[in-house]
């Protein structure tokens, strides 16, 4: 950020985003922003994506990067069953970074605000030695809509959407040798998995419809199905039971396994993080609406993967009626 | 952060700021957090603090590291007339800081939050390769009584809170050689200037107070006085004429002068950033009752410093009337 100032950034980046968005009395530029709240309960979340950590510079652009900043936090207020409304967003800038990459990461930022029709208003910027987008999001829910991880009752259905393992396959593919997957990343298939990984959908609409189908407890997919399903259950004070043969595997995971034939697409489905989906539990009777529901409204599938029960610890059920202990494994942010 | 899990470090977080404050319907634990937001007008910041560029580990404690953390975004909240209610926390960390540095900066999180009777309700940790500490804050403002940077009119006067250039000064005597000033941090004087850096105060309460008294624009110091000036002025599309004998001076300034003769105390006064006081502009006649208010109900001074004029750029009126250019020169996070 050689011959920029401060304000001089803030500047470019406060024209770039300003959007005309209902709510906001006073935006970008001062010390703090000046927003109506609304009559609806308040849903609060931040969340950093970190260089070397989350993501690498070389595989990914300024513009999927900011636009993936702010989706990561959309998606835990549609795990609430909430709408987001206002975005921060703060930077720290190593000083090889150009500017004309950080307008690329504010265009981002400003794509997947339009997306989810809501406005960032704030934010900080500071030099640093590693590159960090940490984005802190607010949203709304009426109030008694609101789900959190710990209503699961035994009996409860668990359910997902979409598909699981996509985003976590793009990473694989990303990171693999070029000359292994040159082909791969030109295929339909290659591509919907790099994409799955780089511009990651937050499920809103769908965390409402689940949500007014009286789904008991609700959270995203971002670590890994297996352990975040252990954090619903463990916070739930429930077990639960995953019916192996039902998890909805990407497809593109098949091929990819072809390519690179260490990949196993259920492992991947269970234990690879980012994909953003929405895991909820359901009173038996509530599923089949809530499925048809999501189907018509947004085209997005929803699949009963198994059950809740009483007790601790998570069970994978194989096809034949056998059990196997399912460990809560997935993505760590420091372990990894 | 060895042998801890995120899980495991979330774990102690979340029981380390269980508080009881109203309002919070889910806090911490979840994805996201579920608060009431109340009737009145949203604000939101962002700040975040950068290892080497807005501290050393060396010379700040985790416990001050965290309670400046969420101070300087609580000074954002109280810069629009505001109350600050909601924060959320979070951290990028090293692989060489120990859990229990960790735990103790949460602590200082803690009892920040404490002083300013808000909750701290989500967050976000990360491993990573410099140590940042990432806070997003909102907070509430009577709808009307919302003061910006931007209605400062020719005429008005320009007032600020406390004393400035402290903070400046405390930094100054950590980053001195031991032996120059190994006397001076033990006495009452040195003790503080070095709180005034590690421990600053935000004013709400006088926030509030000149809100009320008709102020037309107002910010915190955050960057030094000249420069934050300059912005209000840039902001408000007006001049501003300093009165420099008027600049309230932190008075241990001049016992650090003794020990460190190249400092100048009122050119950290103008130019020192991270004080935390309010700079407002108020109606002529309202300065007196603003004044006195402040006095009696939180026994902070306030000082009339100078005029705004119509016009671009900052003066400096030196005792004699002669009037100079004043450069807004102060703190830049890219430059410094």
């Amino acid at each position: 950020m050689a011959g920029f100032t401060e304000d001089e950034l803030i500047e470019v980046i406060r024209r770039l985003l300003a959007e005309d968005v209902p709510g906001v009395a006073l935006g970008l530029g001062d010390d703090a922003a000046l927003v109506e709240m609304g009559p609806h309960l308040g849903i609060l979340t931040a969340d950093m994506l970190v260089e070397g950590v989350h993501f690498e510079r070389r595989t990914v652009s300024a513009s999927d990067l900011g636009y993936k900043a702010l989706t990561v936090n959309v998606s835990d207020v549609a795990a609430m069953g909430g709408s987001p409304r206002y975005g921060l967003v703060s930077l720290a800038l190593p000083g090889d970074v150009e500017a004309s990459w950080v307008v690329e990461l504010y265009g981002g930022v400003r794509d997947a605000a339009r997306e989810y029709a809501m406005a960032v208003v704030g934010g900080d910027t500071s030099r640093a030695e590693q590159l960090i987008v940490s984005v802190a999001v607010t949203g709304e829910v009426t109030r008694g809509a609101a789900v959190s991880r710990s209503g699961a009752r035994p009996g409860d259905r668990l359910v997902v959407t979409g598909a699981l393992g996509a985003a976590a396959g793009g990473l694989k593919l990303l990171q693999a040798p070029a000359h292994d997957v040159a082909q791969a990343v030109t295929t339909d298939w290659g591509r919907s998995l790099v994409d799955a990984h780089l511009r990651p959908v937050a499920r809103v609409g769908e965390g409402q419809t689940l949500a007014h189908s009286k789904a008991t407890a609700m959270m995203d997919v971002s670590d890994g199905l297996a352990k975040d399903l252990g954090r619903l259950c463990e916070a739930s004070g429930v077990a639960a039971a995953v019916s192996l043969a039902d998890v909805p595997v990407a497809l593109s995971l098949k091929e990819l396994a072809d390519v690179l034939p260490d990949i196993d697409p259920l492992t991947l489905a269970l234990e690879g993080g980012e994909d953003y989906e929405l895991l909820a539990t359901l009173p038996p009777d509530a599923v089949s609406s809530a499925a048809s529901g999501l189907a018509e409204r947004f085209g997005t599938q929803l699949t009963d993967i198994g059950e809740v029960r009483q007790g601790r610890g998570l069970i994978g059920v194989r096809p034949d009626g056998t059990e196997r202990i399912l460990e809560p494994r997935g993505w760590d942010h420091f372990g990894d």
